[in-house]
Parts: structure tokens; sequence; C-alpha cells
């Protein structure tokens, strides 16, 4: 019997597929890919609805079980299934603030970046969050997550003038969402880190060296 | 030497602390848990900003080691450091599965109901989102947040219709996130399960008779 490696559908455009990019370079692992070319709306094909219904990426699909959507799931299976270079966390507390810190660099970075891009961008019109259903874009929500991202960037900067990285003294998928929602700021939303933010750039400059940032 | 359990900061009135007593009924442990009065806002005292600065419930506090905030974190704590009746899954395919549809109940159900809330109540103005910093109520939120639980309801019972729990065939912390999400948009949005979505209601009837509903 062979085992064969499950595969993961990504995009090189997809800030959430990047965080797994990102880990499975950290990991040293390799998983077999596959583009989906989003520009096209491939995602919404027959052929990848039949991978993933909600037509996102990235999804991992396992050989011969279930295709594992969302990105903390995905990270979840490759960290147990793998256990190698551990990246989220290695004892009962670590991997507790792992959790915590990964969670509030997406919940007040991530998804605000997101949410100021998806209710700003005409081609999202009816787009306005991602997933199976439409709804209406919300104009009001675009200077209100400018306002939390500025917010985000301020309170990381006040914990990376005191840690080395975002959950502690070690590298974890915290740092890994983190590094993502900044680049994803100054892409989508133009929004760099501002000079004042000594620590957060002492940080990104360290994090973005990594070879699991280009990956 | 002597090891003193951890210690839970929670509220009766809050759905995030239900989701941490209910995990820890059905784990079989004792955890101490003070009451955070937040009637009287007492998240937002200097004493309790000392254990939590985000002035949240519920909060973890280890013995001799840091505070555990955020549902999911506090939830991995427990399920490493007392690894007994596991609820975050077994196998690494069933502990990317419990991430998944833990996280697909939290996202598009849990969410959108205190969304609807915070946009909404008149006490809350100013504090659309929970944490340390004040953003203004969207009112246009509440409405995209009940099209969003309604459509929450229709895609769990499409699922329950097919599978016994949420994650598959076992129990798990993804039942506890949407047991507390239909409690709470009953409650908080008065929108119960409609009788239509019998699925659903079969699902509901059997969870919330566990004894970890009442915890």
């Amino acid at each position: 019997m062979t085992t064969t490696a499950p595969v993961l559908y990504e995009s090189k455009g997809s800030p959430n597929a990047r965080r797994v990019r990102f880990f499975i370079s950290e990991k040293g692992i390799v998983i077999p890919m596959k583009a989906v070319d989003l520009g096209a709306k491939e995602q919404f094909s027959d052929a990848f609805r039949a991978i993933n219904p909600r037509s996102q990426v990235p999804a991992l699909a396992l050989t011969d079980g279930p295709v594992i959507a969302e990105v903390l799931a995905i990270w979840r299976y490759l960290e147990e299934a793998y256990p190698q270079t551990l990246l989220l966390g290695t004892t009962p507390t670590s991997k507790a603030l792992v959790t915590m810190w990964e969670r509030r660099a997406e919940l007040d970075g991530f998804v605000p970046v997101m949410e100021g891009v998806r209710n700003a961008v005409a081609g999202l019109k009816g787009r306005a969050l991602a997933g199976p259903h439409a709804y209406d874009q919300i104009p009001e929500l675009v200077e209100r997550s400018k306002q939390r991202v500025a917010n985000f960037f301020a309170d990381f900067n006040e914990r990376l003038g005191t840690v080395r990285y975002v959950a502690g003294d070690e590298f974890s998928a915290a740092d890994i969402t983190t590094l993502v929602t900044v680049d994803f700021a100054v892409n989508a939303l133009k929004m760099p880190i501002s000079a004042e933010l000594t620590g957060f750039q002492r940080w990104y400059d360290e994090i973005s060296a990594r070879p699991g940032a280009a990956a």
C-alpha cells in the first residue's frame, strides 16, 4: 500500500492561502499544491465546487478522507499529521497562548483588513462576505475597518516592544497571521506600519526575512 | 509542592463563558470559578483589568502562569492539560473537522448574533465591538446579521439532516458553540429554529438535554 500526500488547493493572490503556504514552509514539509485561478473565477466552477462547496481557497484534500477548509483547520491537520517543528505551541500553556495571540491577530487585524476590502471593491458588490451567500456591501464598514487596523497596529507595536515573537519566546502561527495581515494591509488598504511603531517594525523585518514569508 | 487548579473568571450572562462552562462539564473536570458582575460593569474595574486588560470574560488564570483569554485558547489549555474526554477531536482528521465546523458555527452563527446585538442595543452605543477600543454602532449591520443567522440555521439544518453531531460522528466543541449560538439567537434576537428545520431541531433536542448544556 502506498500513501499519497494530501493536495492543497490555493492561489498566490489569496492571503489565506499564503498563511498555509508559510506554515508548510516553516514545518519543512512538502505538500503538492494546485493553483486555483481566482481571476478567472475558477473557484465558482462546478469542478471546484465539488472539492469545496463554499468556493474558497485554501482547501486541503486528504487522501481517502474529507476536504479540509479553513486555515485553522488545515493548520491543525498538518500540525497533528506532521509533528515536526511545532507551530501551534509545545506545552498546554504555550498552545493556549499561540491560540490566543493568533486569534487576536486574526480578529483584530486580518478580519478588518478583509472587511475593508470586501465592502469597498466594486468587483465584490453583493459579495461583502466570503462564502456561499450574497450580502450587500456596507460602505460605513470601510472607515471603521481602517480605524480597527490602526488600533491593531498600535496594540501589536506595544506587544512587540516587550516580546520577540507575537505569542512570546517562540516563532509560531501567530507570527504568520500577523505578517500576512501587515502585507495585506499595505497592498489592499495602503496602510503600512507607520514610522513611530518601532517595535512592530523590528519584528516585521525579522519575520519577513524568513524563507516561509516568500512561500 | 502542591498544585492548585486554575481559576475561571466568568459570568452567567455571557454566552462565551457558557461555551467554557459547557466544555468543562463535558470533560468531567472541576475548575474553580469566580463570577464577574457584568451588570455592575465589574469587567471595567481596575481589579479585573489587572486580570484581563481587555475587560472580557471568560478568562482562565493559570497557577504560576499567564491569564488565558479567548474561548478557543481556554479550551485548548483544558484539552491539553486534562486529556480526558477529548472534545477537540481525537485523530488528525477529526481534529481538523472539529476545528472547521466549530469555526463555521462561530463565524456564520455566533458572530452575527453578537453583531446583531451589539449594533442594536442602546446600552452598547460606542461599544459595537468587544475589546479595549470604542467603535460606533452601524444600524445597517443589524438587518444583515439577521439574514446571516437565518442562512446559518438553514445551512446547519442541511448538515444535521445527514450527520448526528456538527463535526460528524462524535460530540465535540462544535456542538457546544452551535447550541450556545441557538439559545443566544432566541434570547437576544428572538430568532428560534423555525418549524421546517427538522434536522436542526432533532439535534437541538438531543444536545440541550446533555448535563453540560445546563452548566
